[in-house]
């Protein structure tokens, strides 16, 4: 029941040795697919700062496996030495981006698996690599599970819309809300996504639609305004998006577009799934107003790949998510299993 | 009741003289304000073909105006070469965009009005610089009354949000969605307008946030899929769209995307009106299913200004307009006045 790998290209590589942190450098895409192998500090954090790895669970696998190679090449130094590396590494990788908590997460849980009293740094570099390749591994098996959870809310011949990209190049696995698009390919039924191209960074066009078109599977890009009339048209049976946080109730916090989907949905009769990470789950968050949203630079809008699309002095809204009401959301799909509303979750 | 024309930019201008096409070089745009005056009829033709001047009201009062200055200049030469101009000319100006049916309508009405049995070339030519100024101030004053009867669902403090561009860039006057906006402005009530971005042409961005923030109107410019998000936060009091066709029933043609947003306000609650001319009411069409729908270039959607934004072999879906069923429509305004559901549009 797993997804045919060899096509689909995830955003990081769970590689056992650790002698360099594999990624799909994403600012290349669609135009190339260039893999990098870092071995330097400097060019991980340099990746992570301007996003050639993206998404929350890509970015704390990559800071995870980042860490582990630096501690894996100073293994044969003192350790006094050692220390130092790998103190400075984490403290870098840690700061590359700061409000990713998946990246702090990642990097302190491997800095922690290497903290064994007395042993020689070449134990300690072994302890860490296993951290970071269960990590790896972990996120690769979440996927996994959203998928075949996900898997069972389709069935063969259904047309998806989606929205932003939550698939394979937001972790190391198949994705999130494209899980169960890849569960359902790799076992031969016929599945047809629409693709939001989602603006203003368009991650649907970059990225989504890249990902599974090299995959095989039948893709279609729309602007964000067709969605609502391919609804109309009757060639949508589900909406699949994924999630950057989720409330106790239900209520979440998507990228922006996502709520116009969901009403959307609801009044065409179109069944709005949100598959997510259990650790996307908020349960400190009581509903959508406890979820701060965060507002980003005018010039996303004003611009687009450096070409200049409004006057430059126009007053611009660009919200980086939204919030969707649980009332508007059919299921939610974790790696735990398909929850049904109402919604209750707690730690 | 009239709106400060100084710092209002309409596509074209009414100059009785004739002596030249003045139109505003929208290609230009958002970058720089080129004002055009074409002599030749080359550049008429060209100004049309490329998108120079557009919008179906400017184009047909463009056309008009062309040819009348065509006439006009080769008014003291003999009749026979004199018939022969503007018989060239008309043929060229009508066929610059063979799907504008203004164009044709209008180049045949200044074409006609020049049939003056036995008189002169210079009597024949002044009765088309008649037709032409008419058909350009009849523009005008249709979008001052769509605006007298638009102001009536308004009031001062509105937030109003708009699609594509509906305004003084698509005819000669103050334009049709946006001419409510303007009367209001211009009587010192405030206004205030969200203005999505358009995709996949962005004319939302480059010329309805433009001569808005130009006019000196509070203007706030959104990408397509934040429309549902600001109407949540209950900050728009009413959606104001154009239309390129409305069938007999009251079904609506209109740029892609405006379909999505008649399904949000009707969740909000928010009302949405639609304003175009007389000109748009198709009466023989009974109803929405019987209007085609251009499908344009996949290459709009995968490019933009010039930058390739999605995988260049992606399959694309890009119909122009989506169709907006006359139960979510709230009025239909026309010159005519403002119409009330259950429409009925006769002949």
């Amino acid at each position: 029941m797993h997804a045919p790998r060899s096509s689909v290209v995830s955003a990081v590589t769970c590689a056992a040795a650790c002698d360099a942190l594999t990624i799909i450098d994403q600012t290349q895409l669609p135009l190339a697919l260039v893999e990098l192998s870092l071995t330097e500090l400097h060019e991980m954090v340099e990746a992570i700062q301007s996003l050639r790895v993206r998404g929350a669970p890509a970015i704390g696998v990559a800071g995870a496996i980042g860490l582990a190679v630096i501690a894996t090449r100073a293994a044969l130094a003192s350790p006094a030495t050692f220390d130092a590396a790998v103190a400075q590494a984490a403290d870098a990788l840690r700061s590359a981006r700061p409000t990713a908590v998946n990246l702090a997460w990642a990097v302190d849980r491997v800095l922690a698996a290497g903290q064994v009293g007395g042993a020689a740094p070449g134990i300690r570099a072994g302890a860490m690599r296993d951290e970071a390749i269960a990590i790896c591994n972990d996120d690769v098996a979440m996927c996994e599970r959203i998928g075949m959870h996900g898997a069972t809310l389709l069935r063969g011949g259904m047309r998806v819309l989606t929205h932003c990209n939550a698939g394979a190049l937001a972790p190391a696995g198949i994705g999130t809300a494209l899980a169960p698009v890849y569960t359902l390919h790799a076992r031969g039924d016929a599945i047809t996504v629409f693709a939001d191209e989602t603006r203003p960074l368009l991650q649907g066009a970059r990225l989504t639609a890249w990902e599974l078109d090299r995959a095989g599977i039948p893709v279609t890009l729309l602007t964000d305004g067709m969605a609502a009339s391919v609804m109309r048209d009757g060639r949508i049976d589900a909406v699949l998006v994924g999630a950057d946080r989720i409330a106790a109730n239900g209520d979440v916090a998507d990228k922006i577009g996502t709520y116009g989907l969901a009403v959307l949905a609801l009044h065409h009769g179109i069944p709005f799934y949100v598959l997510a990470p259990t650790s996307t789950l908020d349960p400190q968050a009581p509903n959508g107003a406890s979820m701060p949203i965060e507002m980003r630079d005018a010039s996303e809008v004003r611009m687009h790949a450096g070409v200049q699309t409004a006057p430059g002095t126009v007053a611009v809204h660009n919200p980086a998510f939204d919030v969707t009401p649980a009332a508007l959301v059919s299921a939610i799909v974790t790696d735990a299993g398909v929850f049904h509303p109402p919604y209750h979750f707690t730690d």
